[in-house]
């Protein structure tokens, strides 16, 4: 994959809103502002991980805050180029391409806003290989331990922020959040400098063009008529948890997070599924037995059509289907689910891994 | 005055206690610090704000966050020196003066420390003329037009943020209070650079030598057994509101801020005096009749030897003088009100001066 165009958007949108787990921010709403933009400029440009320079500088992007809020208080589209800018100038060295922090909902379609913006290619690659609720669950910060500061932050009004330093990741992640609460629940973030040599060993590779697969696979099936959340869970080497219906719902947006439990019952009503979610979905419960664990991804999508369904606009009575889909590897060594396993959470769960998985390998066509 | 030092310190103390009007951080153990590191590095060295050339860059210096937390949470002894030097660097220009943010409490020692530590002179001068509860309400802020960003905080771990740049003065005291917030309830604060010119026009003067007069006075009454709450009323051109008990006392910390309200009974139990404060006194109420508000100075300080009692160490059944005091005439013009008089802190109440006034005046003696 080389660019983006406007054919593509929808695509990336669908695929990026299953691989976002609930979270990263409403795909549909992070899609519009990405349209405008390639009208108007022309394609964001693709760069393989493997082509970069290993002294390349890649910052990684995203909107930091509460899904529910970003549904709410839409984006100006000045947030990710401003932040870019503002870390650019605080480390004095010019950035090489845009990294994408995670390649959830609409996370994953704002980096390429701002590389077109800046007029920068966006790395074909991400740093969580799903979308998670907090800045240290990088694989850049658990695997090759490169700091999440720098950060810069800038809103949608332009009140602007950098972190140089803290003492560890948990205080980074503490200051980021408050800010972004403060400064309207969402913020555009740029950070954690990553290295082109630290791309190409520790990122989550080819994750833009998996979604842009994943997508494609998914107008397909709607297009023959094939049941898509089957298609789905093929193309991600998951499978099908449960389908029914949206029983309960228990929502509370809290310290910059939109936390949750969530009840679906079986359209034979013999099976009972309960999620737990934080921003995105973290555990579920068959019958009061553990299936699926956070860093495996939960994804819930309509049982028609197969349109993936985020925390924010989750309600009561929606005919559902919930997939299971096995994580990349490398969000399952015992330093990765130190920071991203059901423990990190708070759950007195151990990991349970669902078996096989294809996040972080090339999709067999970039279609 | 030219230098600061160990002698100096209790007389400083004192006489900034007074002038913090309660806020501004408990001078006790604000002078502890300056103690020590006057005793390791030597005196701080005095500039007068007319010796600075034009253009000179200062910037203010204060801890930002609840006096409350002051007490539970001792200094780093490193965060304004951490943040001086995180501004310096964000802005590329040398510093070459400390200003003192504001006078009151331990404010108008810390910036001392930061000097000594950073080899650079402060200047005999601040921003408020007594202690305020929030950044913009600066002189140079209100009357010079400069901006409040950018602002640099570092917190006792050693952890930093900047804010480069925000929409109004009001945003960046949301962003600053909430890291403060976030940091432990205080952090160490730099921001808001100032011209050796814009200090020669618009600083109020004179007060670090102010506060050591007061002090030296103060003390001299003590040895004397003058009354010492007639003495500081003499000195300041200011008067004695009411001398009693107090009787009620609510109070709570929160986003950031002490607030709360007083009662004290006269000692024949006629009068009954009522102050709101949020940091620092705000409003006074005698029998139920507005006497003193702010920008004017409302000082607590003990009945019998005169020393001042901030918000944070106010308890039930002391015995005080509740002194009314002018403040500075650049407090009391209409640009200053609108950020500084009772209705910016939401009293439906106008500003009611008290007359005369020596604030930013040079005390008769440097003694």
């Amino acid at each position: 994959m080389n660019t983006v165009t406007l054919d593509d958007i929808e695509r990336i949108a669908l695929g990026a809103g299953i691989l976002g787990t609930g979270g990263g921010g409403n795909p549909y709403l992070g899609s519009l502002h990405l349209r405008e933009t390639i009208r108007q400029y022309g394609p964001a440009r693709i760069v393989d991980p493997h082509d970069l320079a290993d002294d390349a500088l890649v910052p990684l992007c995203g909107f930091i805050g509460a899904p529910t809020a970003s549904v709410e208080k839409l984006e100006a589209g000045t947030e990710l180029i401003g932040a870019l800018r503002l870390l650019e100038e605080h480390v004095g060295r010019p950035i090489s391409a845009i990294g994408i922090a995670e390649i959830g909902g609409a996370n994953s379609l704002a980096p390429l806003v701002a590389g077109i913006q800046a007029g920068l290619p966006i790395v074909d690659c991400d740093s969580m290989g799903r979308a998670f609720p907090e800045l240290p669950m990088s694989v850049f910060f658990f695997q090759a331990g490169v700091p999440v500061t720098p950060l810069a932050m800038v809103d949608a009004a332009g009140n602007s922020a950098i972190i140089p330093y803290t003492v560890d990741a948990k205080w980074a992640e503490r200051l980021a959040r408050t800010l972004a609460t403060s400064m309207g629940a969402t913020a555009g973030l740029a950070g954690s400098m990553v290295t082109g040599a630290q791309v190409k060993q520790y990122g989550i590779h080819y994750t833009l063009s998996l979604s842009k697969y994943l997508g494609q696979r998914v107008l397909t099936a709607q297009a023959n008529g094939d049941d898509v959340p089957t298609v789905i869970a093929q193309t991600l080497e998951g499978k099908i948890i449960l389908r029914g219906k949206i029983t309960d719902l228990n929502r509370r947006t809290t310290q910059g997070f939109a936390r949750g439990t969530l009840t679906i019952e079986s359209f034979g009503g013999q099976d009972q599924l309960d999620i737990e979610f934080q921003n995105e979905f973290l555990i579920a419960y068959l019958n009061g037995e553990v299936v699926a664990t956070v860093p495996d991804l939960i994804s819930i999508v309509t049982d028609d059509s197969g349109e993936p369904i985020s925390t924010e606009v989750l309600r009561y009575g929606m005919r559902v289907a919930v997939l299971g889909i096995p994580a990349s590897p490398a969000l399952k060594t015992p330093e990765a689910l130190a920071v991203v396993g059901p423990r990190a959470f708070g759950y007195d769960v151990d990991f349970q891994p669902l078996p096989g998985g294809c996040i972080g390998n090339k999709p067999e066509t970039n279609g």
